[in-house]
């Protein structure tokens, strides 16, 4: 079963030495052709899309990323340039993000392609950033942009629109390559009382935040940072659908209030339980469960 | 894609501290249905044998298992009663063998069922036993006995014999639930130079180790531990068909000649390279490549 593949372990196991004063932080996630990606996209941002969405898990906890572990379920008939394509994808994200490949499997499946990746990052010691820290009077602030991973979904599944060439590749390369927010993890650790990867769609997320801190959290729609292509692709229905779409990953979190940084303020942390959006002074009604597998 | 299900992390990540004067040894290796499991195994020995691969590969690098991690790719429709009985194989190989799950991912496929596993153990600092440390003059053995699964398979796939049931059944138990030799990991440390996990087939696994320590390895035919019912399943077949037959999840290794404890000598280390295998007094010739996904 352990192959010795393309992406196999030189060994059974792999070493990770002990980093002093700081702790090991681990996240795995797995995507798979149709779910998470698309039979279309090229393999070098699957396997992008297939690291990325792990190392914004890390970043989310405060971790810096330092190693990686691949197991890729790969159809029969899968071709070496496809996999030489896959391997330079990874090979450039190592580069970016100062990570190290430390081992794998690889197997056939009769199945779609599924990749799953699990990644290490360090903190220094207790510092890692949980879901369960929200306090009450905390401001709730998110990075990046929402929705516009899910608007680039909505483009390749021909829902219509009137974009240029380039707000359509802006949303749609969102969706094959998200931009997690490695870089901010340092910085993360120093403010947040509680944070979490926005992956199933912010108000779940928020909705999972909430939940481990005890808290209610109200989100003032209008705040929620959208980029000019999918405001254009939603129009007056773009706060709605961008924070239920998913796969965003942007780091959702909370901290005191009028901080100033590379995030926005979006809402603030209150007694109670649960997850309020206020658009135009109305409380919306929203599905709380979020994006669900099965 | 981090979803909520019955495996489901409580938080983004999971912390691993570090455990003062030993390393973490790190293994992956995912399982899928009619690839390395029959989709008519019930589903708590589907859980533990995805779980005891890993644990067998952290045994042969000298390791104790302590947590793992488990991505989940579920074909639509899977109930409730399926997932309850692999939840408890899980737990109860969790008691048997001192691991506790760490977090994991569960996903939709539209393809077969799949399970990844991540697991992790510690080895005291320095000690990891490594597949390249073979010497020239070592004695080569292997602990339990080897090609029972395969002949447990080669029974589910209506290959004939004239087995009793008992006999049978431990043939195809064994196929089902590996028994990977976890208790000796603590004293393979000891005196191992070299070990591997015997996953592809015995043969091809000491290749993998020939080649990682840059010897050649002659193994003994008569000397290997083969089980009774193996002997009366494939006869004066036995020993070519165990050597290459793989999903043994037993340790081959190299250390001095003439010890003596819950292993088997089977053949030396000598100058050179690949596995020779002699049997009655013949080299016999055999693929080199042992089983391979793709």
């Amino acid at each position: 079963m352990a192959g010795e593949g393309a992406f196999g372990l030189k060994d059974d196991a792999a070493l990770i030495r002990s980093r002093a004063r700081h702790d090991l932080v681990v996240t795995t996630d797995a995507i798979s052709e149709s779910t998470d990606f698309l039979p279309s996209d090229p393999p070098h941002t699957i396997a992008q899309k297939a690291l990325r969405v792990n190392l914004s898990d890390l970043a989310a906890k405060g971790a810096e990323p330092a190693f990686y572990l691949l197991n890729l379920s790969l159809p029969h008939g899968v071709r070496e340039d496809w996999l030489a394509a896959f391997a330079a994808g990874l090979k450039a994200d190592q580069q970016q993000f100062g990570v190290a490949l430390l081992g794998g499997d690889t197997g056939a499946t009769d199945g779609p392609l599924s990749i799953a990746v699990t990644a290490f990052g360090f903190v220094p010691s207790g510092r890692m950033v949980r879901r369960s820290g929200a306090k009450v009077g905390d401001a709730v602030y998110v990075t990046g942009t929402i929705g516009d991973s899910g608007g680039g979904l909505a483009i390749f599944k021909r829902e219509r629109h009137s974009l240029s060439e380039a707000e359509r590749d802006q949303l749609t390369t969102r969706y094959r390559v998200p931009e997690p927010a490695v870089s901010f993890a340092a910085a993360l650790r120093g403010i947040a009382h509680a944070a979490i990867d926005v992956s199933d769609g912010l108000i779940a997320d928020l909705g999972h935040l909430a939940a481990a801190s005890g808290v209610r959290i109200v989100v003032q729609g209008e705040q929620v940072p959208l980029s000019a292509p999918l405001r254009a692709l939603w129009t007056d229905k773009a706060v709605t659908r961008a924070v239920t779409a998913g796969d965003d990953y942007q780091i959702a979190f909370t901290a005191p209030p009028s901080l100033e940084g590379p995030f926005t303020a979006i809402g603030r942390v209150e007694e109670g339980e649960g997850v309020d959006l206020l658009l135009g002074g109305q409380k919306l009604a929203l599905p709380s469960g979020g994006y669900k597998h099965f």
